[in-house]
This record gives structure tokens, sequence and C-alpha cells, in this order.
């Protein structure tokens, strides 16, 4: 089977950071899984001594905790240092910026629309710098909703343009001013261009990463999109053969959380096929 | 000929508010026409005497001055102010939010981006206030052009949304903020979802207002989109017999600056086709 990476995938610059300074860290917790990948959470268990805890209740004195790439709620970021953990903030830039962004919006008396999925840990933590945000997860479900005549809209990370732009278009015509604050990261976008574009020259698309991994699930749906035979897994065992017969052409991506060993052990086990 | 009127045509808030205050004022000039209609012109000037000038230069002291509803420039307006011209401002309050707005967002360092058309009064006025405007007439005059990382956009009172909102979806992409004042005012609006309803269900379309009007103009457009028989008069002079053979239903609407002494004319012409 021959094969053809896209031309941007994998680990974005918020992700390989973290894991440096996990790397870095040793000894360490991570608050909530550092990143959405499972092999990569446990690689750092077992080579570097750090740990994931879910709750800030069990958080010692001085005991050293990272912030998760998608970032915590205010509150449970007052509470670590309450507890006097010793904070390593591994939250990604891009971020933290639509957590000051409808904070400082917020203060000024916006509506804050925040466009991404109320149940994602980065979501949550945005949701707490704001007040009473209105949260949506597409245009649909802004329809029936008041809105304040002046809001700041921002998105999650990882969310798609176009889908941005459909809720922008909306509050525009209900809103007399709406501050559209794009917070769509590059990497996120580099991604989605290249799976665009690669799924529409081969014949079977794989996308690797992790289940939970909001971004991964994007590639998913573009892949999906201009090649039916589209196929998200974690790693080299969730391969089926069946998937590559009667192929020539293999895609391979994979989400901002993945990896590239993972990555690279898919691309030599399919290329053998 | 059965006739049908526009749920919604002719006089905005800002025309009939700018003719009450030639009327009530007598013996002035008005800097430009006040509004876009040559008929309502002759009309203030024979029964009211308030007359057309277009030079700041002529202007004597404590002579009163109307301003139109386009507005004027930040510079004429100190030029009468300067030569103490008695000031009766007839500037439509919905054309001096967007000048107030680009004064303030170009004070706060935004790029600032106007939808609008550089000849149109108004958006001369408009662009008087604000730091290096870039005023585009569409998406595909912006595709060239450098634009600042923080913008302000705002619109003519009399644009279509749907363009409008072109605009800021291409800005939105590149700005990691973007400022969206929907300007557009809701009589333009009101009438343009009304022209759009009614031509799709007419045989023929007529559209009353002067040439130079702008938001007459746009009534045009959209009526041409859905009845091919559409045709913009200035007056009843200007109907042919022609344009209603083997029709039934004829539609009629009309521009924000024509008076409606002149649409009850054309209607009554029609009705006895």
């Amino acid at each position: 089977m021959k094969i053809k990476m896209a031309k941007s995938y994998g680990f974005c610059f918020g992700v390989e950071r973290a894991i440096k300074m996990a790397e870095k860290t040793r000894d360490a917790i991570t608050f909530g899984p550092l990143i959405h990948n499972e092999k990569e959470t446990k690689r750092l268990e077992q080579g570097f001594n750090v740990f994931v805890e879910n709750d800030t209740k069990n958080v010692r004195e001085n005991q050293s905790v990272i912030i998760r790439t998608h970032g915590i709620t205010k509150q449970d970021l007052a509470t670590l240092r309450q507890n006097r953990a010793k904070i390593i903030d591994a939250t990604c830039p891009f971020v933290i910026t639509p957590q000051k962004i409808v904070e400082k919006m917020s203060a000024e008396n916006y509506g804050i629309v925040i466009f991404g999925d109320k149940n994602h840990p980065e979501i949550k933590g945005v949701m707490s710098y704001a007040k009473n945000p209105i949260v949506v997860n597409g245009v649909e479900e802004l329809l029936d909703v008041q809105i304040p005549k002046k809001v700041a809209l921002v998105s999650q990370t990882t969310k798609q343009m176009e889908k941005f732009q459909d809720l922008a278009m909306n509050l525009m015509q209900r809103c007399a001013e709406v501050r559209i604050f794009n917070t769509i990261c590059n990497a996120t976008f580099d991604n989605q261009e290249a799976v665009k574009e690669l799924s529409q020259e081969v014949d079977v698309m794989i996308i690797v990463g992790g289940r939970a991994s909001s971004n991964t699930k994007q590639l998913g749906f573009i892949a999906q999109k201009y090649c039916k035979d589209s196929y998200l897994i974690e790693d080299e065992n969730d391969l089926r053969t069946e998937w590559f017969v009667g192929k020539n052409l293999c895609g391979i991506t994979a989400g901002a959380s993945t990896p590239d060993w993972i990555v690279q052990k898919v691309a030599k086990i399919i290329e053998k096929m």
C-alpha cells in the first residue's frame, strides 16, 4: 500500500510545550489528563512519574501540579493556590487568550457567546472566566436564545472556521455590536486544511488520535466529506485489513495530541499491507 | 391594472425628521441637497424658501444652515462653525452613529473598514472621522488590501446585510479581533425585505425614487433578482405604457427619500392602465 502523509498533522505547539514541561518537572501530577492521548499519558507515568489526578482535594502542599493544555476553571486554580500546590502552568497560550478575553469583555458588560462544547475541559475553563456565558455548539442552538445588544464571541481553539462564521453572521444581524475574537488555533486550521486536501486524492484515509480528542474528531468529519473510506484509530491495533482491500493510496493524518511515535508505527504497518 | 404596495416603502424616520426641520426653519440653506429627491427639494424651495448651497465659502454669518440627512465631513462642519453659521443638524441619527464609532475606534487604534461607496456623501462624512479608513464596496475589493490585526467594521446605512456579512466573514479569518458594528438601518432593511417578498408575486415591479438615491438603487437590484420586469422611475412622467402590456399585477415600492405624494400619483396612473 502506498501512503501519503498530510502536509500538516499531529502535535501542535501547545501540546509539545506541555509534554516538555512534564518531562522536565518529573514526579508531579497533572490535574486532569495533560493531553487527550492515553498512550502518551501512560508514557509520562512510566518514564517520568507524572500521574493524573482528578480531584483538587487530593492535592498536597508543595506538590508539583501541571495544569493541562486545555486549562482548568478559575475556581479549581484558586483551590490549588489555596492548597499551596506548586503550579506549573502548561495551559496552551492559545487557550489562555479566550479565557482572558471573556473575563475582560464580561467586565466591560458585553454578553459572552462561546462557540464550543460545554463538556470539554477547555470550554469549562473559558466559561469559568465569563459572566453568564451563552455556550453553543452551532448556530441552530443560538436561534431561540435572547441575545444582548453588545456581545463578544470567542471560539474553542479546535473548532471549524465555517461554523464560527455562521454564528458571527447570525449575531451581527441581531446585535448593535459584535466583537469577534478569532481564537481558532492556526495549528488546528493547518491540520484541517491539509486533511481536506489529502482526503480528496486518496482511496482510504486514516486519522490517528485519542477518542476524547475534539480536534481529531474534527479531522474525521472533514475527511469523511471527501473520502467515504475514512477511519479514526487510536493506534495500530485498531487497523483492519479489510479497509485496504482494492485500495492503492492511503492518506494519514493525526490529531494535535497524537505523538509522532504512534503515527510512525501506524504508517509502517499500512505500508507493508 | 391591479396594484399592490410593498408592506414597507418610502420615507424613513431620518428623512421625515429632516423635512420637518426644514419646513419649521424656513429661509435657510441646506448644505448639499437635504435628501436625494429633486422634486421634494424643489417643493422646499418654493414653499419654504429653503435652498441648496454646495460651497461652505458662500455661507454668511448667522445664516441658517440645515445639515443634510447624509451628514457632511468633519472639516466642512468646522468651516461652517468658523463662519458662525446657525447650524440646524438634520443628519440622520443612524448616520451619526457610524461617524462616532469610527472616530472612537480610530482613537483606540483599530483599523477602520467602511463598507460603502466612497463617492456617496454619507460615506465622505463617515470617512472624515476615521484615521486612514479602508473603504470598500464589496469583499472582492478587500482581498488584496493589507489589513491590521484589530479592525472595526461599519456599513453605509443603506447597504445590504448579505454583502456586509461577506466582508465580516473575510475579516474574521484574517484578524485577531473584528468589531462589527451593524450600522445598516432597519428602515432600509424593512423596505428591502418588503420588495424581496413583493417582487416574487407580481408581473411588473415599479420602484419610485431619485436617480442619486443609493437605497432606491438597492431596491431596484433586489427587485430585478425576482422580477425581470422591474423599473426605476423618478416620478409618473417616467412611466411607459408598454411595460404593462399583458401584465395583471403591478407591485410598487419607493426609496427612503421618496415623498409619498409622488408615490400616490404614480399608483393612481398605473391603476387606470
